[in-house]
């Protein structure tokens, strides 16, 4: 889960890229990086923690020039630490390459491997630093043949910025697994993850970067070329259901409505007797008043957040009891006490966030508690770039939907069903990857995967 | 704008009064304090900035003891500055005495340059600085004594919570303008400006501290004095218009309710033909919901809010365009477009932000922007505790209605009346003060007050 | 031991204060602190550590005004703490006061008491505050007369600054413990502890402050007034013999100069057989110096120092051996092989610190270690603000000189004897308080006496 | 200019490693790093500043591991910057390799050049990261085949300490321009640049690394073998004229006892009538010492150092005048007034320095000031790790001693011959490289030579 973003031939390249990554800030908590070119000079400044925590006033005057590339990001491939921070930098003979990626390629171990054979050293794990490798060792006669060469070695899922001096190059696989569009902004091109980045420098969007596409922004002027014949799409369709911000377009259409549409669906198949619907806040808010329009039923906010919980909130570490759930939702009891109460939530992972709620509405007074999950049972990985935990923990591999009502402690529970979900997409169904719902895995996937394969081959080879 | 905690006779008291001010963090984000007392030591802790940053586990762990006193403000008497940081603290042969105020004394003034011709010294521009000073100059014979004498020369709005050695005292004024209650958590009693903070750490709701009551809590024992008779009381209205967290029972009365009645009151005065209703989140958010309720007409959030936005958000300097606007709320675009959109607010008082974000939607694609004030318009400055901004910058007090709707951009704009206000209310509307609205003030005001008074008439007599 | 410093009417008051304390940091490395006045506002700065890490470009910059007084501490009366940094400041009705204090006042405890008895509150246990506190309620007419009533109240050892609006106030107390000298700079008058201060801003020397004068220095002007009659001095001896810098004109005469001549008397004392005399960096190369020429004997430094080492120097905790010895100070082993090793030292407080380095030298191949000392045996505490350890910690209280030389492992050792010390001296021998070495205490100390009493007798009285 | 220290088989490796590190830091003040191995992972600290500045407990405690490799350094190729910190540290498939690197290698830009043609990726323009891509590169069949074959391709200064895994890796290039040194601690052994490192941890010498040896030390066994057949040596002379600490023994002879030996053939040329000899401390204090003995003239410490003045100061921007001057140094005027001065000091590059501290001599009252430098005027650049400034920069490049008399303001001036110097040393003069002096450089030195040479020979391409 990453997000990454672009900035051509702009006075003000670092500071857009700044508020773009702002806006990118739920793609990757974890870490935060900007390279900016000047004409001779890469600039760069990479953080541990969020935007705005990774980055003040003096590091963007640092980060001089006119062309600039930023990254948020969750580890994926690659453990977390201070080196592993995207964009991936290189000063090379060949220009400044650096290059941000939102996915995950699955035949890593395989380039990793073969180029430490031939003499490379590696700095990093990560998917980023090999694409680098593949372009420095690229026999291709120009730059833009030596990206090309790069990318069509790749499998997997990848939407790339890639910044070669002043050369911004946008990509995207050709399952088109990750969103990624194109905007402009006067006469500056900008790249951007979702396009709420877009909207909050004013860019206007132009389209999204089609899958298989390269994309080459120089001088004002676009060249694009295909990495191969389009070929049928997987595009995430977890983007929609929870990952993407409410007000993006992704694969074309915006995320709120849909996930309206999600709430309609659910609407049709699930109507418990309910005095009222409510999300637990924020992310399910949507498919409930989409649910609540539909069902005809009051729309509460039963639960306050705590709008100033924030990563600075520390357990204080010698209580036993999580207040951790009570310090950031707080239940309205005068509104509970009593009620028949059905949260609509946007998706269940492990179930134990959801269980607790459950517990906190019940201790206010909730009579009965009833759920609406405007998905399927998530109960496969994804190799692709969402950061699902391992299939152990997903509560849905393990468990039938019974045993999770009865685990969370639910009056009734009720998830969407596989083709009600695909019904409220705005694209036939076989454009999507739903592999996490259905396990029909696009590409292969290798064995033993893991996100700290990198160094775990090695611990083995010692 | 303050928010006051205190736990007695708890061996996690100041973990406790962390949570507390988590609770109440919305009354005051400037700085933040901690007191613990351990039966010998006085321990404490004073920050700039909210009570997450202000405190770690370390500072958490020091602040040793069974008796803690918390404090989160908005300076109101003081300048800002570390040294005025709530609560404050002196070591003195009668006992460690600790104070935490909320509200204003409106007698400060004259309470201080008494003192200072009698030879004292001062710390601190704060209230509580000089009710210690009463306290200490006492001749009454216990120390119950000494704190009800010192009390009974204030005038004006205080709640406060004082720490005495092993003895906490609640207090609230004859009027009772800001609110105080006392909880339970097994054996140890609570005070806290609102219920949410009781929630927060499971504590039992009690009752409000009475206007007028002294309430001495000692070795588990309560012990209950008053000021004077019983008088007509003036509860500050505007706690429950926007001041505190809709998860609070305020008055003896839940706030989140309290507000949708004030939607179902705005809807009774005010229908404009549009497509939905959506509040400006979050303030508005439940005076909307009963609003839409109400007016049969559907609610939608059509701003949506980026919750990475703290206090880190720098505003890139070089920027003349204000982000601040976008990076906070980013517009629905494909719901915008083309409708009629009517805003719900709590209340404006200068107007910009509210101008700010009409022009946001109107940007976005909204056809029509329509507005309702769930309270009538804000004319008077507050004396007792509510920082609003100088009477000038009170935009209601310079402009009509008709002039604000179209200094704002709005195609209509409607403010609750009075009357509508006070019958949302679940009391009598004598029992309020509403006096930023009418203007009749129940205690008299000083006639040159100003927040930094007391260093202004020192720079005067230089 | 504190080092004070004050500027007056000079546009760089507080730039040239910072860089007085820089020369004055040997008396205080603990804390130090700035206040400034700008003819309407006081602004002040303290920070726990040396001056270097204290003030920056931004703290200094803010330290706006002509007028500032400066503090460099160790704690001597009141335990450590940022409240207790001085110089202590407070605004009142009579003007804003500022003091800085070096020396201990020997009824602190007697003062303290009685204010509270009559409604004083204090916010630390400083000698500072109390001065403060009795310039306030002093019934004296103007703010001179009200100074000249507080000081005559105070028992013990002062120098003081004190800056009262655009007023700085130098005294000393009656016996002259402690140094305090005048200096000027173009039309600007200054106050420091030692005249090195003066050096390093270029100012000139004057005079010293007379024993028991206080000095009013406004608008470029000086008037002075005494405190009482002429008495029998009691300079600080120990002042010479170790605390104030070499580069110091102390109690009039040149510091650099009288340890060598103490090295001189020595050598007519004790000329054991060695092939060299060395200093322990660096306190105790003037001595050595001296001695050496005295003796005609090779002055070698058979020590490195590493300049390196400063507060930041972490012995890793995992280590059971001191190796903070050896990082300090390294031997030359080429030099020291085989010889006969003289240390000249300028005094011994505890013993250990010396034996560790008589044991490295050993180690380092000298085949016999001798040491001479350049003062008698420490027997007394000092209560007039010398910090030396307890009475129980001296070495020489409780053991024999013998005995000394054995615990350091030595095979002689010799102290200057106190004529011989005496006679170094520039005064007569009745000019010196001495009472470290015999126990002659010119005021009389309270009975316990104690760094934290006072906060030791709030305990007592719980 | 840097200082390397490495430790093989001792728990506490990287403790002991710091220490060393801080023993070495005269030998590069700007940055510090550590990397430690435990069997498995290889952990790594880099940081900006001093060693006591850049690490504390914490970093210490996470460098677990029985083997380390430390680093101080100030820049002599590659510019300064986190990136450039050493040692540089790869983990590749051949194993885990850290590199430390003392010299300046002459073929940096080719070998860098015909890399980068081949695909090699460069992430700083450390000669130690070339080191790491030539062991990745070869084709030798085990890791110390690895190592010969990598070394055997540089030309230049070299003293280098590497860790493979467990194997820790002694070398010095065939001229043995920079010292290194084999020391032993019970079973473990130690790479330090200088014996005081040793000294400090209380490990015993064994002996130096030769020059062309490569001493590989695994599971407590020594390994050399010779890049080359013996020649004739180059040890660089500046060493012990003023780089390394005056403890320590540099090939094998003790640096204090060459010093004076400076001093002594010093006062055989040059014997103005002065009426004391003093140094500039601290580096000039040997030759004074010996200076003095050998010209029978007093010894005296003119200038008092002022052992606070840390990278901390600031010089507070505001003022024109440099105080940092006599912050640092602050002459005993008593002591100086009215007499004839000899400056002995140990060498002269700039003349800057020198200049302002005579002029602050003449200040405080010196009547006449001679000076003597035990040492020839260094006329000549360094390609081989002393960090000089450009030729241009080089005072004796351009002045006479005449000139370079006037210019300090001195009253008479002499440099020590170089068949002096040569005759202090303890080894024929044949076997120092003395290119600062004579110009007779014994590696050839590459024509555009400059230490951001790579990173400026990419600006050019561009």
């Amino acid at each position: 889960m990453c997000g990454i973003f672009a900035v051509s031939n702009h006075p003000e390249a670092s500071r857009l890229t700044y508020l773009g990554l702002y806006a990118l800030q739920h793609r990757g908590e974890e870490s935060a990086g900007i390279i900016s070119f000047d004409g001779k000079k890469t600039n760069y400044q990479k953080k541990m923690g969020q935007v705005g925590e990774a980055f003040g006033e003096e590091s963007l005057g640092s980060l001089k020039g006119n062309y600039a590339l930023g990254h948020v990001r969750y580890s994926t491939t690659g453990s977390s630490s201070l080196m592993n921070i995207q964009p991936f930098f290189v000063r090379h003979k060949k220009g400044h390459i650096s290059i941000a990626h939102n996915g995950n390629l699955t035949n890593t171990f395989d380039l990793h491997d073969k180029m430490e054979d031939e003499g490379s050293i590696f700095q990093t794990s990560a998917d980023s630093e090999i694409i680098t490798h593949l372009i420095a060792k690229s026999s291709a006669k120009d730059i833009k043949g030596k990206v090309q060469w790069a990318l069509s070695r790749l499998q997997g899922a990848y939407s790339l910025a890639i910044m070669i001096d002043g050369m911004i190059v946008g990509a995207r696989d050709p399952f088109g697994f990750r969103p990624l569009c194109l905007g402009k902004l006067n006469k500056s091109y900008v790249l951007a993850s979702e396009t709420c980045a877009l909207d909050l420098i004013h860019a206007k969007y132009v389209r999204d970067i089609e899958p298989g596409e390269i994309l080459f922004i120089k001088d004002g002027k676009l060249e694009s070329v295909r990495l191969e014949k389009k070929r049928k799409t997987a595009f995430c369709i977890f983007e929609h259901i929870y990952f993407s911000r409410p007000d993006s377009n992704i694969f074309e259409k915006n995320v709120y409505l849909i996930r309206k549409r999600l709430g309609h669906q659910l609407a049709k198949e699930y109507k418990p007797n309910c005095d009222f619907a409510m999300p637990i806040p924020d992310s399910g808010s949507y498919a409930a008043l989409g649910y609540a329009d539909a069902a005809n039923i009051s729309y509460e906010t039963g639960m306050i957040r705590n709008h100033y919980v924030g990563r600075t909130f520390i357990q204080p570490s010698q209580f036993i009891r999580d207040f951790r759930v009570r310090v950031k939702l707080n239940p309205v009891k005068d509104l509970l006490a009593g009620k028949k109460v059905l949260i609509i939530e946007d998706s269940i992972v492990r179930g134990t966030t959801s269980r607790a709620r459950i517990k906190t509405l019940r201790e206010a007074g909730a009579k009965e508690v009833h759920m609406g999950v405007s998905c399927p049972p998530i109960k496969f990985p994804c190799f692709y770039g969402i950061d699902f935990p391992t299939q152990e923990e997903l509560i849905a591999s393990k468990k039938e939907v019974d045993e999770i009502k009865d685990f969370m402690g639910l009056d009734s529970l009720h998830y969407l069903s596989l083709k009600g979900m695909l019904k409220a997409m705005h694209l036939p169904s076989d454009k999507f990857c739903a592999a996490c719902f259905n396990g029909k895995y696009p590409v292969d996937v290798p064995k033993f995967f893991d996100k700290n394969m990198l160094e775990g081959a090695r611990k083995c080879r010692k």
